[in-house]
């Protein structure tokens, strides 16, 4: 269980993580124009452990989640289920929110449970090394996030597609690694110096279709599709019943 | 084929779209802050139409999509085939990128094809009325942008997730939705007044799964996801061969 607490909300002026621009343009004639940001392509990668049939998924707390989170319970009445769940979030009143509405002012108090921002995913990282193959940037991810030690070249490329189109337009190119607990040389978890706080989490094989389509458990669309693509592609393979 | 000229780049202080905040929060103890962007949630939408045996999507030039394109084309030597492609787009200076580097000023002026910037959706929207259900947000939006008028009543819920985890945090829903000719009401295309520009386009059922994983159309992976899950799930009552 994480704990979340001391939370705190400013606008933000500079950023070194979200740089927006605004483009101007002409389209069919029509003057328009349209404010994105800038952000690395990316990898994400589907890892099969075949000594225990498992995928491999990463887990961790994410406060842009967390914050959307809060949004939603500040704009709806609170639901049971989900929202109740015992979490270890402090309340604290965010300063500087000059443009918030008293509305929303008032319920800035009730944090969520920590539980909120923790999602599911994909192992995944940014294309933000320019001498490096994608290939090489999924192997260096599945190393430091999960802890297998695989070549690149054991990489299946699956497919890629836009992984944004409104604010961001980048790229994200999906692959498979199937690894053995022969190839599991730490613990993984990612780079601490980088502030990551993953936790490396295992899906058993029988239970993917499952976990795929539970809505109470908060994943990205990879994780879904992945399963999903593994069923379709790499199940009788493993003559296993995935349970669709 | 879009026509994209007059094309000017600024950075952008100020915006009605993007509104950047920085969280500040401990986890487990330690001091952490991470850059966010709020944002609403959204919906999307698989229509089938049973007439013509036909998924219907969207089409349109994504001025983020473009630009991420045209960041590609500055650091990598140029590659045939999709860059190649004919296009309207028109060489212009961006002014006023005070932070770009010597070797980004050479490149700004090779401005790709406008076909870089076009990518293959699923119909979808924000949830941004708060007293509509997201079903019929959904139903809004399969009028507006494709100009089929089905009852909220026949949207099928497909699954939710987390549409991005970095940035923002923002929950999508994925609805399913057939259509026949007889529920088309007007050529769809959007809101103008939105400066919505959308094209309707229709891939037969037979061509579905070659078209989600042929890499050179740009696409979602909403689009790929659930062309998928319909070949797992609603195929059979169509007796049809996706072609897989």
């Amino acid at each position: 269980m994480e704990e979340i607490n001391n939370i705190e909300v400013v606008p933000c002026t500079e950023s070194d993580y979200l740089k927006p621009f605004r483009v101007h343009y002409n389209q069919n004639g029509t003057k328009k124009s349209w404010d994105f940001m800038r952000t690395h392509d990316s990898v994400s990668v589907l890892i099969f452990n075949t000594s225990s049939h498992c995928f491999v998924l990463v887990k961790q707390f994410r406060p842009a989640v967390y914050m959307c989170e809060w949004e939603r319970n500040k704009t709806q009445p609170p639901q049971s289920a989900e929202k109740t769940e015992e979490g270890t979030a402090e309340a604290a009143v965010p300063e500087s929110q000059e443009d918030q509405s008293a509305s929303e002012k008032e319920g800035s108090s009730a944090w969520p449970a920590a539980t909120a921002g923790i999602t599911y995913e994909l192992c995944a990282g940014l294309v933000d090394k320019p001498n490096c193959s994608l290939e090489e940037i999924a192997r260096q991810e599945v190393l430091e996030e999960c802890g297998y030690d695989v070549p690149a070249s054991k990489l299946k490329r699956i497919t890629s597609y836009r992984s944004g189109v409104g604010v961001t337009g980048a790229k994200q190119t999906m692959f498979y690694a199937e690894v053995s607990d022969d190839n599991c040389v730490s613990a993984g978890g990612g780079e601490p110096l980088e502030g990551e706080l993953i936790e490396v989490v295992k899906v058993p094989l029988h239970e993917a279709m499952t976990f795929a389509y539970d809505e109470r458990i908060p994943k990205t669309m990879g994780v879904i599709f992945s399963f999903i693509w593994f069923h379709n592609n790499m199940s009788p393979k493993y003559k296993i019943s995935t349970n669709v």
